[in-house]
């Protein structure tokens, strides 16, 4: 076992202010030199989606969940004060005008800083999303590859 | 102090989505020989309650209490994409598909494997359920109980 | 480093219920003789602001968040079953009913146990918040401070 500090996030959710929230806290830990794990599960996997359209063959119900579910950390909503979409767009215009990251952005630094990013297999499977509908440099495992970070991380949250 | 890894987990939420989540990872942990301790608390206490009726004495306050709140991990409904019920049927049906475990195969799943279900008394007391109204096998107890287990353990989650 | 057990919770959401559950347990906590860390960000920061309106100079779209977002832990409402503002009715009279605390008197425990309540700066300048809404007693910092303090505390919560 090594010393440096561990820190996992469970990335559940599927909202805006939720993944920049996570990636903020898995931004703020990787740059205190903690190794960071964020599982990605549930609604949360749209976050990695690719914003393109990727044509993949699926059976009915998985294209009606591929349709009705957001496409990429672009098109995600909000948790409170969606209304309709007005919301994350005030929430991007706030993040711009004050040089802060966007979610896009976000992602790429925790990928530039070497957070461990895991898409939940199982959910995949259900939801029936493949991995070339998810953009690169992502690894693909199962709540016991998640279970295997948390028991030697610190800092463990489900968002 | 035992050397046994110990996991806790508060689920607040009354959602089929996020119990599944917490007792997927409840039953992983158990698997890797965890101590496993789910607690119970507002809108989460749904999930334990019996599917029939039951009839106890309540005031009025509480009979609304239970009639609006679903009764038990048949009845949750989605913390996304709801539509009015169409969600859970969607999810239970993938779920079936693939030959995942439902919910409440799930929680006999986390019983058998002796993970310990705590149910929040006050909670409750507040809401007017009554240990009648929820199915056996589970430990009544407050907040303490759960610290005392929470500082033990390792991977402590919020859901 | 201390032998004090240390207890962390970064409380994201804005609802009545889930900062009534962030409560309890930071007060259980401190009861336990636990340092215990609050970290109010997002939607949560809304716990902190002041009853009243307080007149600071702001650009029109922090005033439109100002006037959006709920101004105190008096005004929050429900992650479920909302109705309205009468969910939130129900659980005051509730929890008056059991002589159990209301959420400012949750808050005014925390203060007098020494549970620290630190606001995010990065969220108060996206949203326009200025210390002058927020009120007394309570700290200002970065996702740093939580980091720091979680890294050294065994329950971290994300509420």
């Amino acid at each position: 076992m090594e010393n440096k500090e561990k820190t996992t996030i469970v990335l559940f959710s599927g909202e805006l202010d939720k993944a920049i929230a996570a990636f903020i806290i898995a931004n703020g830990a990787a740059a205190y030199d903690h190794e960071v794990t964020i599982f990605f599960t549930f609604w949360g996997l749209n976050t990695l989606r690719r914003n393109e359209r990727i044509s993949v063959k699926k059976g009915w119900l998985e294209q009606m969940f591929a349709k009705m579910m957001p496409r990429g950390a672009d098109k995600l909503g909000l948790s409170k004060m969606n209304f309709g979409g007005m919301g994350p767009k005030m929430i991007k215009h706030v993040l711009k005008k004050h040089n802060a990251m966007s979610l896009p952005q976000l992602i790429e630094l925790a990928q530039e800083q070497g957070v461990k990013l895991i898409a939940c297999t199982m959910t995949m499977d259900l939801l029936g999303l493949q991995e070339e509908e998810l953009f690169d440099g992502i690894e693909y495992a199962g709540v016991a590859a998640y279970l295997g970070d948390a028991a030697d991380a610190n800092v463990n949250l489900f968002i």
